[in-house]
């Protein structure tokens, strides 16, 4: 563990949301996810829940403030009104951790080629339906990182 | 980049640091330090010098209050008694990062053996001679890491 | 996710544990141990607590009854008799899951030369102080296998 | 070998059915199949026919419910109604450990290429002709994963 | 599979017993041998016994007989002189395949210190214990290889 | 060496043959012909002639006899119909190997474009023009393995 | 360190641009551009400024003169027709160490087709926005290379 | 091929013997030698004799003239002072393409040892027991290589 | 080096060309030639010139007489009738070496495009602009290669 | 090429050079010399010449003051005292390039014990016998890198 840095984080996935830049994706999987076939890195997370890593994430990495939509996530199949619980606890922590973005239902197999073109996929074990979500990495500003004070 | 973090640390480091424990050590060396063939994994910090790569890795790591010594530099060839402005102003950063720790100096050789021994050498650029220096984690608690308010 | 085996259980803690034989070692370590730099192959197991871990590990993997030890708990720095919470929690479990072993206290540095002749560590986020302890692989009779009805 | 888990898993196919997600295909292959050259990675399993590795995959893998077909064969070249031996037992077992599902049968070249689309092959040594069978998986949900009681 | 030669020797295992050559060793090991940590390259026969591997072996194999020892088995922790049913099968089989050689039983973990210096150690599911065999390659005239006729 | 198998077969050649399924094609090759830069992987035969080579590939692997033409011949130069002799000798050993099959000739470059799909080429240094010949693999039955009498 | 060579250029920095060779890109990313998964081999140089990584190799590395452009930056979003203050400094930079070449501005996405095909991209921490220039490398003469005299 | 070059060396072969210098030893191993498991880099020569993949080498590579020894041979067991056809023939071609040297034999398991610290082994499929030689590098003159006329 | 082989030609130049078949190309390249980014693998022949390369691939490697064409050089850009003296010296040297044949001048951009398609590029320091040749390598006879007389 | 920097290292040798600090030694071997099976690592540079090795290396890597010697030659065998005249011109550009320090002679077996603990051994195509030197970096001061001025 570091001080300071979220605990979730371990190497693997500091390292890989250190390489992002300006624009591209993250995708925070649930536990039935395709997620090694689809073409992207995957970083294991088994034995934690996607809300975790979501807010993990979070923590460090700020949304992409140069386009209308930064964070998705997948439509119920069947029912695309519906919004999972676990959709709303994503659509809660966006708020919070990163501001006033709005987390966009994108249909299943849109969703799918969407996380083909991400840098990363994290596997978790979340074992609620539907808890996957995209996240853009914005621009991170000089104020915002560690200073010694 | 990422917020809250050091940004000197790059993802390679950031790994490198969030892998270490309690009690294993990384060396921060200067340009002439013969990283490459101690043995320990070396991490390029080209262009940056010894004490910003130092106050990076205090800002995150602990240091080791377990046992007597957690910090080391060279002694000068020649001139034991010797303390290198560098020198000074790592003490200075351990002092103001770390806590009440002492910077130790050994022996040239002697350090060569104990950086044999580390974790990580990070090869720096620093310019000035005995810009270099031996670190021992410590224990993060969790009141240390990053919390979601 | 497969049915029938413990989700704390990721694809590569899956293939570890499935290659151990009789007699082979795992660590499970909590946040602070150094699991890096001791030798065997490590799991990292990210924002999991060790005590999940062992419980994933001992509802699958049974406990060498050829001899007289087979779990082992790192003891407390200078209060050689205490026993922690987390430890209480290891005995506890490895009676429920494995029989009636007892979790032994080896000193920190013995501790870690245990860990260097293990098969594999599996580092965990465990916050918990002294959260580690290593098992040993015992025997897989025919009967306790998966058996189609 | 581990408590639980059918015998026939070993470590690399435990390691393949834990990272495939809702919707990944996994190819059983006889041992006449062209399995090494289409692409997917091919878990070997020589000696082992496929009828054994089916049942042990569908012991801990469900279909997919999701669609209109999870499971397929080879059609016989030359009499597309045939349903050799093997294939009938394909159907016993996917009806007694995965439910109401038919398998369909698929022309030969249609057949490879759905292979070149799966996420692995399992290249078996079984004798008779036809003994090839595609796999889609389903979802997982907690009731059906170990639990600790 | 091959026209000739013994359908349980997958590509890797025929690879390996043609590299070996005179005075080479190889284990046949059961489910529960430790067979990934003790240094020799590891074949994975998952759900496969161990008789059939040896016959397998030794199909092509034949035993040396510049040396009075050419074939090994554990030996049964406490019982020294039991003969479990899986030992007697092998003896046969090497008798009816190799020759007039005996199956000579070594103490445990002697037999491991033997297994650490083999050329490969087969992995099987034999579920029997003390179902371990180690053999020694002896040299192949010219008039025992395939000759067209 | 092994018993019972060609021994022109070395280990890497016999892995390849061993993963190669039904309709898989190999090339051997003569010492002029351009093998490392079309794509399949190469195994080196250096020192061997191209009809030692299928001869021994022969020997073990039935032609494939669900399509109308299973073995290949480049065909010379601005002289389609000549038959050189190597030519004539691989004839003679597809019949009194494989069975009533024709080796049919292929233009230069179309036969490079065959040899792009190939399973594997094997480089030999077989000095004779136009030395070279695909085989396609045919279904091996059971009763053509190795069976212990 | 090595003597009449700018010391910003470490080994890994050094070896790319001595392998560049006559029209080849380098891209000089600022900390947050995508560097990673853009296609070119990344070269990280945390903790040091892109105007720093820019004089390093405009030091060593000349500029194209075939072809009417050479150095390109990216264009403010929103704003085509601002000059940074950083991208100031990359022109005179050009012009002292380069000769009389114009830094010509690229829409932000075209600048990101024109890194992907890059030779190398230099991950520097520059923090400020727009911290980016691409170089063409040109004709090195032999009257500039480094002469014993 | 190549012009001037003996036929016999491979790539691979052609690779090692031009990497050797004075004084490293190679070992030509017939068809029963234990070549893959004593250490050196193995070369495969599946089908080649021993006899010819010396010419081979000898034809290009000089022996050693600084020592007494520069050529030896395996002692036949039991018969040390026995000089099988096949080692007669290695003296023949040491002699008539190195010069005056004595292939001097060495007990097998000497012989062995002296294996293990060879530069590479060649693995023919040499018949003949006892067709294992091993050659000392010598000094290449200026003379001896390719000069253009 | 080696007895009777050009000395330019290190282990992995020798391995290159041994590998070429009828009919692939390799380039020679000038020090400013951008010879890593095209494709083919790279041979470095760092401080070595064009025409020492080109001299030692043509003394054991014949160009191609099935084609009109079998050697190219790059055209002068702007100037496509000059014919720069490095480029004499390389038709001197074909003729020299590989008998009647026309190197052939190919534009700048065609020049890269068949770079691009060839089996290896040599990256000489040849100081001379335009001092670039491809060559084809043609059918190698029996009675080229070295025989033991 | 770049500017500034020594022609004759290519981007191996700058980057080998680049890594090595105070006190690491490389060896410039001639074409004879045994370099491959020593242990360092091997830097090809066929073609080139010793000397102009030397000296390309010592245009940029400054000797070691801090010990007594620093650089070595290889005894001539049989006649400790002579000085070969390639060992003379070493000794040369040492003074002219590096200093006022003496090439040491070393005896041959003690030479390669050396050659054993360097950084890198760099194999010239040096066609003269005792060819071979030992360097020690030195410390480079901030004065002599590359200034913008």
């Amino acid at each position: 563990m570091l001080k300071g840095i979220h605990p979730l984080l371990g190497p693997e996935l500091l390292h890989a949301i250190r390489t992002m830049g300006h624009g591209d994706h993250i995708v925070i999987a649930d536990a039935n996810f395709p997620s090694s076939f689809l073409g992207p890195k995957v970083i294991r997370a088994d034995g934690v829940d996607a809300v975790g890593i979501t807010e993990a994430i979070l923590a460090h990495m700020p949304l992409d403030t140069f386009v209308p939509e930064a964070a998705w996530r997948m439509e119920v199949v069947g029912d695309p009104t519906a919004v999972p619980e676990v959709c709303a606890t994503f659509q809660d922590l966006v708020n919070r951790l990163a501001g006033d973005f709005t987390v966009h239902s994108v249909e299943r197999f849109a969703f799918y080629e969407m996380a083909k073109k991400a840098a990363y996929i994290v596997a978790t074990t979340e074992f609620r339906l539907y808890g996957n979500i995209i996240l853009k990495k914005g621009v991170v500003h000089p104020h915002e990182v560690y200073r010694v004070s």
